[in-house]
């Protein structure tokens, strides 16, 4: 089937009936439950992946995605026939009229994007790629990588021609991990194509398979811009917030007291301040956007700053832990500080980028015992500690517990009955305002929290 | 009355009978409006203001200020016997149940506070305040104002017990220019007093007089850190904005494109670039909450630039005329440059901070004939020009338009017709995103956009 000339129109019913294939490469938190989801509205989907533990594991159906109900829409696809997994990317490609790319794009060390995946991928569609077909990327890339790198690669290791024989879009994800299903069947798509009919096509494979609004934009580069701006006024919002927690406790005036009743005003949107921003997203998509802007001779120091606010949270977290427990009298030196939520965002698995362990990897210079345990991370290895099996093994004789995660799981702690567990006296410290600090103090600890000044 | 020691529960009915004075220092831009809808409650409100002029036209049922309405509820006030003005402010003090301050808080050149009008209000509250009154500040200041400076400076000067023969809160004004009346009696307000009974018996006022939600925080200073931190969000993200509309024209992505497809995710709201951040308020307030900052050794990095970034906009306008005219072939030295839109926001008279004076100034530099038009201020002295009778008196023979206020008669405008009086070849410089480039193009102009690629 030339999929490209197929019309607008015929895109759902072609769906519905089976006759559209898709590939999905990089089938990772965004990518399967994208490839699911084409499943379920009738696509034959192959989701491709170069981690063959990863391909068998999903071929049995399982998967370490943690978004709800994700197990069993997987086991019905497959078993549907509309799923399977393979690790030969390259065939993969080959068969599909739609392929989509969900590789993750992060920063290395050096905060440089690291598109080696990506590239990869482009290897791999050049010696797949048919005549008809639509590429599809949905990884959050820099404006400009599909115009200048992948559409140049393509056109120059084929012989497609850009447009008539092969479209390419951009469609960068919006997700929320923790609710991806919900997200990808709600949250409008932004498309921008290399040309209309890229746009179109696309535009209706998503509201077929999706049942979202599309919104189409002029490029590729825009679609990219859309999805970076959003992240990066998260960012910067949450970075604003932090600024403003440090600064507030330092003048007796609590942030989320602050928060909560600027929030009644119409034009203002809440933002929380935390130990740091963690996830594949917002620790990393900033520096996509500064690498072009530098490219061009621009410094976007507002992107940065924020970037660096956050990025230095964590250190803010740490002094905090040495003023909590300096206020019980205790150094860190030889004190027991356990470490509760190592997730980046409560109620998910995923500990990329995660302000917990730079906290930890900082204490540990300081000759103190440390403890973690997080309600989904238990019993495991992370960040070279063993995991606690429970909240009541990990704070045995704990000076300090610093709750780095707002898991539900901790909202329900019982507080007083802790506080017989720990070395008295002991601190909570706070970093997500979990608690309300006369809730932790009748409950016999001490108390400290990010943004809320000391009483 | 003891007004303090009025049950809460009676505040409504009081007022509603007449019997609650209420006296309004300083009757401008939120002030007068707020005299009004208290005067309309039923207090009996006296607008106290040390200007001469104001007052005498005020009590003749004439203002400068552009609410809709105002003039109307005005003479109604004043002929049912609930408002009068009075430049006498210790007396107007005197008689009062409550004393609500709307003076303005501007800063210097310097970016520093002058609280010089609140001052002296103090010195009129220690002559004129009475046992049992309740002072507010409905002025924008920094944390820290009432407790450290207004409280102890009363406390000193008169005999009167804080909290108890006097009460004290801040109650921040949120209300938008244009549409002032509609904010008052539709967004919560924060109170914030020196004590519980401050609070309870302002916010009953607030609630009965306004008819609106009423949030009680902490202290005074959390009611002003909830201001301040309202606006500078804003001033936070219109400089994010501005900050991506310049890199953006750079790479040729068009941010009101991207903006309006970013708004399709839940979590993001909307600011738009522009020449500069005008009004009372934004290019002010962070400079109060900087001045608290620094003095506890605290540099609120983002807050500052983020004001720096909107405070240097008028020089990238200024840039981007250069480019226009350049692009046409011609040189600033000998154009002529008309400046569509004075004030600081479509639709509200008001020049205070406005850009465009920035704008101008920077252009007389560079030997150009300059002329302005603003519908809000026809054939006025304004920045020491006399502004233009129409658009078309204004742009006979100009080389560029630069329009720097999205006024509504500005895009009813018909462009093809303004053709006709320019000097040809003339560039459309639209800095608020008002018109389409196609249609400046078709209507025989050059254009330029901030924000907007060349195409």
């Amino acid at each position: 089937m030339d999929f490209l000339s197929l019309k607008e129109t015929e895109i759902a019913d072609k769906l519905k009936d089976g006759k559209i294939k898709v590939c999905v490469i990089g089938i990772g938190r965004i990518g399967l439950p994208t490839a699911l989801v084409f499943a379920q509205a009738g696509a034959k989907v192959i989701g491709a992946d170069i981690s063959e533990e990863v391909v068998e594991n999903i071929n049995k159906g399982i998967t370490y995605i943690d978004e709800t109900g994700i197990e069993e829409i997987l086991k019905d696809s497959i078993s549907s026939g509309n799923f399977i997994a393979s690790t030969d990317v390259p065939s993969a490609i080959n068969e599909a009229d739609a392929i989509i790319i969900c590789v993750p794009t992060p920063v290395d060390n050096n905060k440089n994007p690291n598109y080696s995946d990506l590239m990869a991928v482009c290897r791999d569609l050049v010696k797949g790629l048919k005549k008809g077909s639509l590429v599809i990327v949905e990884s959050t890339i820099a404006p400009g990588i599909v115009e200048e790198i992948i559409a140049p690669f393509i056109e120059e290791k084929t012989n497609l021609v850009l447009g008539k024989d092969l479209g390419i879009v951009s469609c960068p994800e919006r997700a929320d991990p923790g609710k991806i299903f919900e997200c990808l069947k709600t949250i409008p798509r932004i498309v921008g194509g290399i040309n209309e009919n890229s746009s179109n096509i696309a535009a209706a494979l998503y509201k077929a398979a999706m049942g979202v609004k599309v919104v189409k934009v002029s490029n590729p580069r825009t679609a990219n811009a859309v999805k970076l701006t959003e992240n990066i006024f998260r960012d910067v919002n949450i970075a604003l917030i932090n600024e403003l927690a440090i600064l507030f406790e330092k003048i007796g005036i609590n942030i989320i007291e602050t928060i909560d009743a600027a929030t009644t005003k119409w034009n203002f949107i809440p933002h929380y301040p935390g130990p740091g921003v963690g996830g594949p997203c917002l620790p990393a998509n900033p520096y996509y956007l500064i690498q072009v802007a530098n490219r061009v001779g621009y410094i976007p120091y507002l992107v940065r700053l924020a970037r660096e606010i956050n990025d230095r949270m964590p250190d803010n977290i740490v002094n905090l832990i040495f003023e909590a427990l300096n206020g019980i009298g205790k150094p860190i030196k030889g004190s027991k500080i356990v470490v509760l939520g190592i997730s980046y965002k409560s109620g998910v698995k995923d500990v990329q980028y995660a302000p917990a362990e730079r906290i930890i990897n900082a204490l540990k210079k300081y000759d103190t015992e440390i403890a973690c345990y997080d309600p989904l991370f238990e019993n495991e290895i992370v960040f070279g500690m063993l995991t606690e099996l429970s909240v009541e093994d990990a704070i045995q004789n704990a000076d300090a517990l610093v709750f780095c995660t707002a898991h539900a799981e901790f909202k329900q702690l019982n507080l007083e009955n802790l506080s017989k567990c720990v070395r008295q006296p002991a601190v909570i410290v706070d970093t997500r305002n979990i608690f309300d600090s006369n809730e932790v103090t009748n409950a016999g600890f001490a108390y400290r929290g990010l943004g809320v000044p000391i009483s």
